[in-house]
């Protein structure tokens, strides 16, 4: 076939790699950093975009669109947020090109030189902070619940497909209250619908927490986030959500009035979540046969391929081919049916795998003897025959347990490769390798944070919301702790 | 209410602005040129996408997503395409920010300067021909037929709301094709999709045709575009649809290998539409009042509006709304019920038809004595008693009522504003004003075309399809023409 994965076990990252390439879900484009998202794997993202913005609206929220586009003197403004941000950007600095007079291409006209650099936006706090300023005049303006799906770029210096790119897509919502109460509970909310799709849609559990001081995002007051756990034993933060105090509103001067006639600064969130979602996606249940996607996001749920000899044998096989599609079609099943004759059935079949297609209906001449079909699962690679009479209902439930299955089966492998841990000695020689998530005792300073990660390479991925309280001492300098955190390596 | 536009009649161009703000559309942002699309007008846009998507993919187009930037290089590689653009574009030519030595800001890092600079995306045929050399080797590679959504960026100098704006949002698809006739035909399935779209869902009537020499997109070898006329006679460019030739594959040596073995070139289509429909929207039916939305895109079908005095009036109108709003959205309507306490009705109405909500329900004491409603049309502005009993069937056959009038309404607009015009001093004259589409003679050649533009500003729109051939001379030159061409001022 020649599509040979390397395995996991033999070097994960590359494994990885070539998975994303040869499922058709990205490559790398020409530009440092930046990817191209293939379709196949842009229709999986499309679906995660679809349902999450369902939730979104559900939840009250509207979308909007700001300028890609921010004044570099923006960041400047809170002050935070440039310390943690904005160093490796993307900076405009001219707005035309012009002939080359020494040559036939084109150079940057040097008087087309803008008085301020703009910046391609990393994050877009500051320019819709800025423009909140004008929405918001009294309490009656609050609360403003908006999201945008967006590009963003930061400048990485290493990058990898989906996980770390200079470009990347994601979603990004801002919100203003009148109250700090509100303002944590929008905040707690979005975690809420995030580590809901998380896992029940992509199938991926992920630990709730908050982060510590030392990994909190640029600007923020509190950041709520969660961790996922892949399949080498690393962390991955799937989503971020923030509360961010009045630091914007004061940053940019917005002020409402309240009912009672006062002026007050404005409350904030931000929350987010980007392509590496899709990372999460892939390293969480694939396998070295390629992709294993959970039925909810498939773009689609069911191949059907004919196996066949001549045309009169495949016009057999797509009369029951196309009725048993439309069976499923009404049952809500999204399916495609591969006639095509440029490929073998061989080769369909190694290609759905990579591209982690749920369920694969064979049909061939026995088949049609005897009114069956062969039903192949991506995730276990077991097969069986069905009757065709059955499909139509049968597979519908097949691909609810298959999506449950793939949750159970990474909540397992999470399961057992989390862990207390309690003197230095076992916490060092573990963090050698990729051991999962270890919960630990910390003495809450960013000191010992820092030095765990200097000489480990683990960092506290978060403390867990409702996380109990335990005395104990702090794994490095035996400081008295009141609970165990969650260290481990991390993406 | 504070509320009043200027009226057309006094000032369209400012009518527009103001309305645009005031309506909650949109507004300029600290960027220049760059527009904030606020969340009612971004709601409006997003049923564009999602009917256009919808018609994308059934025409058998899947999404993907490309770099933002692209190396400054590869506009140099099509000849006419960076003739015809990549002049006023971004450019990136740092990667980096600094904490200013001097001062409490950020200052760009002068040694982080990119080797070669990158422009920020005008337009996608450049990185994307270049991807799709690695995806096309065989005739069993072809067709590709991609579309992206995404945002892009020409500098322009004069720039207004959704018209010109120097950041835009828009789609742009980008085939590929085995054969000339192949790609022709796809880029005339496009303009069908384009007109079809625009003509029954946004109600806006559209002339088809193809541009001329002089109009035509950078790099193409045709260009189809589809023409709508504006309350003030002035065309607007609603969409395009171009028919690439193999100018993008010889530039990126995109090549494949036919059935019988040989090596050829990849034809091409590219084609777009913009945030600019949104312009186009707006001014097709819009009045003095605001906003008219056909119902196919209106965020809300139907506002019902309570008019009460104290708690246990709105308490008893509101079971009532509910009813018919549960009603209303099982027969597939949108509806809003706005029983904010902090507006009166008055704000409210006036808000509503700014807004250009198609229907507004009011609900008073007396109705609830009659079992009534009071029902007003946002763009006939007719009101109109309705039994409580009929709302749920009676209002979605007025809202496709409504539909289809606004569309007759602007297509009888059009007529009256079309008129064939054969001597030059009518021509003259008629253009001192925006007369409409004035279908005249024209010799055929880039020189009358320019000389015409330079004497009365008028542009040929395009050259109908399947025009009426018709011997005549030229209006300005005399000299022999076979068909009418459409002349207007534009957008």
């Amino acid at each position: 076939m020649g599509k040979h994965l390397t395995s996991r076990e033999q070097d994960y990252s590359k494994w990885y790699n070539e998975l994303v390439v040869k499922a058709d879900l990205a490559q790398t484009s020409a530009v440092r950093g930046a990817m191209v998202i293939k379709p196949y794997g842009f229709a999986i993202w499309e679906r995660i975009q679809a349902d999450l913005d369902k939730r979104f609206k559900e939840t009250g929220h509207m979308n909007a669109y700001f300028p890609l586009f921010i004044p570099k003197s923006y960041f400047s403004k809170e002050a935070s947020h440039v310390e943690g941000f904005a160093k490796e950007c993307a900076v405009v600095t001219h707005y035309r090109l012009m002939d080359d007079p020494n040559g036939s291409g084109v150079i940057v006209d040097p008087s087309a030189k803008l008085e301020e650099e703009l910046i391609v936006r990393p994050t877009s706090e500051t320019i819709i902070w800025n423009t909140y300023k004008d929405w918001i005049q009294s309490y009656r303006d609050l609360p403003i619940l908006v999201n945008q799906w967006a590009n963003v770029v930061r400048w990485e210096m290493r990058t990898r497909l989906f996980l770390r790119t200079s470009e990347f897509l994601w979603q990004e919502g801002h919100t203003a209250h009148a109250t700090k109460q509100e303002a944590i509970a929008e905040a707690e909310t979005m975690l809420d619908v995030y580590s809901t799709f998380v896992e029940e849609v992509m199938a991926i559990p992920v630990l709730r927490g908050v982060k510590t001081d030392g990994e909190r995002f640029a600007g923020a007051l509190e950041t709520y986030c969660i961790e996922a756990m892949m399949q080498d034993g690393k962390a991955l933060q799937a989503g971020t959500s923030h509360f961010l105090g009045q630091n914007f509103a004061k940053a940019f001067d917005v002020k409402f009035q309240t009912k009672e006639g006062t002026q007050e600064y404005v409350w904030a969130t931000s929350w987010g979540v980007s392509t590496r979602l899709m990372g999460a996606l892939i390293m969480t249940h694939s396998d070295d046969n390629g992709l294993i996607l959970p039925p909810k996001l498939a773009p689609y749920q069911v191949v059907i391929v004919p196996i066949y000899k001549g045309q009169e044998q495949l016009d057999e096989i797509s009369v029951v081919a196309e009725k048993l599609m439309q069976e499923l079609r009404d049952n809500g099943v999204t399916v495609k049916y591969d006639n095509r004759d440029t490929h073998k059935p061989g080769w369909k079949f190694n290609q759905y795998e990579l591209q982690g297609v749920p369920v694969r209906i064979a049909i061939g001449p026995k088949d049609l003897e005897k009114g069956t079909v062969e039903v192949a699962r991506r995730d276990t690679l077991t097969k069986s025959f069905m009757d065709q009479s059955e499909v139509s209902t049968a597979i519908p439930v097949l691909l609810d347990e298959i999506q449950v299955e793939l949750f159970e089966k990474a909540l397992k492998f999470r399961d057992d490769h989390s862990q207390t841990v309690d003197t230095w000695e076992e916490f060092e020689i573990l963090m050698k390798n990729n051991p999962g998530f270890v919960h630990a005792h910390w003495d809450g300073t960013q000191e010992t944070e820092d030095k765990i990660k200097e000489l480990t390479k683990a960092t506290i991925r978060c403390i867990p919301l409702n996380n109990k309280l335990e005395e104990g001492k702090c794994i490095l300098t035996g400081q008295p702790s009141i609970q165990r955190v969650v260290f481990a390596k991390a993406y």
